[in-house]
């Protein structure tokens, strides 16, 4: 039984639905051979939230993220906002800790190439959380896809939809400026979207992008009026190495349909996911019906076997967001106790390549959907 | 009261279904100012066709559409084939007659064009079955986005899908032959969306586009395998005069959703139909919820208005398709009647508009999605 | 090739909704051994009517019903208010011609009997319209349980809610007297259920039931405001032969989910039929697992059989209602030239069953639920 | 800050989904006035779980409740079968500890009596997991009722299905034997539905019931075949107080609508709650149209009022049933640092009411239905 000595940058809503999760880890009884230690904590208010890390179990506040890693810690989480992303990395880095990071990477694509050039060559473990790779539904349609059940794969429709944003109300956070989240809802949505594509298509050869910032003004947070930098809503057309075409749009403006969705087309059948029934991928045939998925349509996929494991383990769910962030953590500590992490697990470079596709997008954008050669 | 002498060329499914609602127009008692006389039908198999033509109150049957247009008629009917439209236009405009056709309006630019010049200057009424303009919840639409409701539009996405044709059994027929359907899914389904779209949003500036053949070779009649020379699917990316973006789908092979939808965005809220839901339009505010469509919403649509007067006069439905054609017909006929046509009314010049977005379409589809300007 | 006199007694909403399937009969081509004549059609207005009825194709209006059976006709079509339904029957049987009739049989089970007894021993075709048989969802049901599919039926639960009579403000019609309709929901509704269930399921040995009167008093026509003596809504709670149970409600006071809906619980599965896809049955196993209906599992329905030949004749649909209409209708004219009814068709006897339900339920009713066998 | 020294009784399944929630009840940052220690743990499996109860952050585990209750505890949470409950909380009784039990109270009424004559008189706060007045559409629902908004309810439609139990392969468990369990689907779901009826609606004056045992036999652990005597399915016809119907559906064995649903109708609007959209009551007008619900409609209830104070604290679920779960228990430690409970809790009454309601049901399905009144 390994211990896992766990530390943690930030305390805001990602981190604690982190924590949740890893607090029940014990009570899922899922077998796993590795224990973890809530070791240490940092945050920009220690004295604050002081208490409340005690009664999570973490065993010390660390005041900045240097102390942080200086501390007997093996593994950094990552729970910043985006624009603090490439600093802790690239420290975590010279520190050769393993490393966990929420989305995106960077912010940008010069500060994704820098983290891993500095990466590069190290054996430290790293993965970043596009966690809805984990998502039942979402493993079972790669399996499905790897082993051609649907033919060869013609066009793919993508969406994330969000309203919240419509709100013209919604005052400008940091979400809202571009030097410090990098992006609107192609970076907060669309990166997942990107990720997956990348996940269950191919890669991604050329592309051409919209973007729109539909509430042009917004009110800061002293009150005043301020020009929003970011974009509401993103729509990609991409063109994967495989000839398979793909509209890929991320929204944060969109009443009425709150979720993803993927519709893949491929020339002997169908397949869907929704984010609303996100335990079962939808299989059509060419007759044209939906019919089940059978064990054999799934075999040899090494990622879905994995998690069918873990799943199959508990009944016990805490909800869609905190299942998927537990999975993606597990995935990491066995990478880490393993030596080798599972083929299915984002890793930074899987986090490169989208933010490659979403600086090329936001040119491509800029100059009203040009058509771009991803290098 | 006004007699109107009706004729058809073609006597196939879509012409029955413009005849079965036609036959049963009186019993709606919807106050109209005339009467439709069955005067003459064309048809290739006219002995064949004769007792049956007799059943349905033709007059007479003509061997040839020469002979129809010889016989005492005030206007045709057009529901032949496609690659007959033209011709068979050309002709009745030479005769002076009004004309009805069946979309597409031509096999492609060429045609339409010269069908324009034809009719350019003569005061022959002309209108084309885009018939799902009469839908109440695309009239609906049409009034709410005349009235800014939601704001600017921003983006639009358009899909129409359809499953019949992934099975790969299906054999070739005339619709699949582009030299007699002008294109596959883009021209069959993808034409009434194109339509809908400068209907309810605005011209088309620019465009690119994508097309795939699925299943690329089918059996003939004779049982010999031919390559599939039209479009299983289209995907074009519009650029409205507007600025407002959309992409349109038209898909013969997508099993799961059978049907067409709207999803309009704007600035202040968002707009849905569904083929599902044809009765009521969908609209969304920034809260955002759904909300109630008012009649203020909806005031000062010449075209709404005319609508709800003839829905409202009777609850008598023969399902939505054979609705739809008879009140597209009714307005063809009241701008016989009236001198001219109600401002919503699909004429020749939208068919023209149409078919020149098609053949763009199928120019930018040959070179990967490059972007074309409409001129 | 036999010709059918065919005469109709009303033209209200549900008799136009007799003749709009009619008149496009031959369209069709169905390759039916009979033509239909329409011969005489007796209306309290036939001034009035007249030019609308010869517009229709009728040879002549008869000014009352006696007048028309003194006519050349084959059969009587009744499409008249639920009052009237006892007396015609009788008239018509005393001139021995067959006889089609709307639901309800008659006002109350007294009626019925004497129906029953004048027609014993007659050998005229009798049919009364409980279309909903002949839907392709119902008509597979049928088959379905026939063949024993989800094993022994357990439980079954009926409802059909229309949601019109919520309004106030809706004023007192001959719909909303007891003494001209012969009850509420129940009779206009529950009828049709009732029906199914006896098609479906088996007959019934005892029921309770429970009505209620949501909006007690109502305006009449005169605007006077006058206590309702009719169920707005209504549930029965059936015992079957069988020893399955059942419920069945009827609602014209339900706002939300409009349609009707069974669901059938078996000891080997469940059956849906769900009026929004009137077109397929839905079938789970006991996996539980919604599976496809195969063609084994229908084998054997001589109702369902003649169905499919007549359904798959024709691509042309006018809607649900129609449709039904005019499925039904052809059955009765089949059991004409045929000399014997297919034995999936609701003849008077079913008429019968129903009314002496009904007769019973109100009984129960009247008694808060008491349980009453069926003799 | 008070101080609360928690105990549980039981490891199993709905023991976790108890302490999931409690044990990240700090994290959530509610504002609350006390502080849960985690105290003892009773176990029938002492020694193997002593490990993972430390995880968990118990401080001790006894070997069995009466050394549970020698500890210093203040309150119990049974969380045991169901034939330990009445036991226990004799016991706890006895000790004046405050208790809370998870569903039902006891195996039969007599048990349940036996449990309010003990507590009577007593101060002890206790409290039963009818967790669903917990979730918010049904809290709105009390509200609107309350209100009146749909004016008289008349009629309501409550079921609630499982389909595990459909599948025959199932082995009998105690959940599967009355003289462990008290009952089926009745008890194990139905006690929720008849909960919520009395909260929502009113006092069931009489009854009557039907129960079927759909899968009659069933292997048990050891693979012999044994007799069910519980019920897969039970249907109650219920007659309140105030002179609403209502038909209440507990079932194992329903293949393809997981969940449950009420359907209330007034005789001025309908309500619908659907587990699937458990954050939002359904309302409808006479229109009938769905409308929004409004801050007044919901005006005046505490019990929702406390509710939306708790929800509104966090944006962090762990999914529906540990979110319940989480909600119900806080309200039983508020009640027990106020001294008195909010008025909307379920307490040992609620429990004894459902528990007599259960009893006379199972004792009319007895009798094939016949009617009872609750005394």
């Amino acid at each position: 039984m390994k211990n896992i000595n766990y530390s943690l940058s930030g305390l805001g809503g990602i981190a604690k639905t982190h924590l949740v999760g890893l607090r029940n880890l014990e009570m899922l009884e899922l077998g796993l051979d590795f224990k973890v230690n809530f070791s240490t904590l940092a945050t920009t208010h220690p004295e604050e939230k002081k208490e409340l890390a005690r009664e999570i179990g973490f065993d010390q506040v660390a005041a900045n993220f240097d102390k942080l890693l200086a501390a007997d810690v093996d593994l950094v989480d990552l729970c910043t906002p985006n624009f603090i992303h490439a600093e802790e990395i690239l420290k975590a880095a010279a520190a050769n800790k393993d490393i966990y990071c929420e989305k995106p990477l960077a912010l940008n694509l010069a500060e994704a190439e820098e983290i891993m050039n500095k990466i590069e060559g190290k054996s430290l473990k790293n993965q970043i959380a596009f966690v809805y790779r984990f998502a039942p539904a979402v493993a079972q349609a790669h399996a499905l896809l790897k082993n051609k059940v649907i033919g060869e794969v013609q066009f793919a429709k993508v969406e994330y939809y969000h309203s919240r944003y419509l709100n013209p109300e919604l005052p400008i956070s940091w979400r809202l400026e571009k030097e410090s989240s990098g992006g609107g809802a192609l970076v907060d949505l669309g990166s997942h979207m990107i990720d997956l594509s990348r996940f269950l298509l191919d890669e991604v050869e050329s592309l051409s992008a919209w973007t729109k910032t539909f509430v042009e003004k917004r009110k800061t947070a002293a009150g005043n009026s301020k020009k929003v930098d970011v974009d509401d809503w993103a729509m990609l057309m991409l063109n994967f190495d495989s000839g398979a075409k793909g509209t890929l749009e991320a929204s944060r403006v969109s009443p009425g349909n709150e979720g993803f969705r993927f519709h893949i087309f491929g020339d002997r059948g169908a397949i869907q996911i929704d984010s609303d029934q996100i335990d079962k991928v939808q299989l059509f045939d060419q007759t044209p019906k939906e019919i089940e998925v059978s064990k054999e349509m799934l075999a040899g996929d090494q990622f879905l076997n994995r998690l069918l494991e873990l799943n199959s383990g508990s009944k016990l769910s805490q909800g869609m967001m905190v299942d998927l962030h537990l999975l993606s953590l597990i995935f990491f500590f066995e990478s880490i106790t393993e030596g080798k992490a599972n083929p299915g697990v984002p890793t930074f470079e899987d986090g490169y390549q989208t933010q490659k596709i979403m600086d090329y997008a936001y040119q491509s954008a800029a100059e009203d959907g040009k058509k771009i050669e991803i290098k």
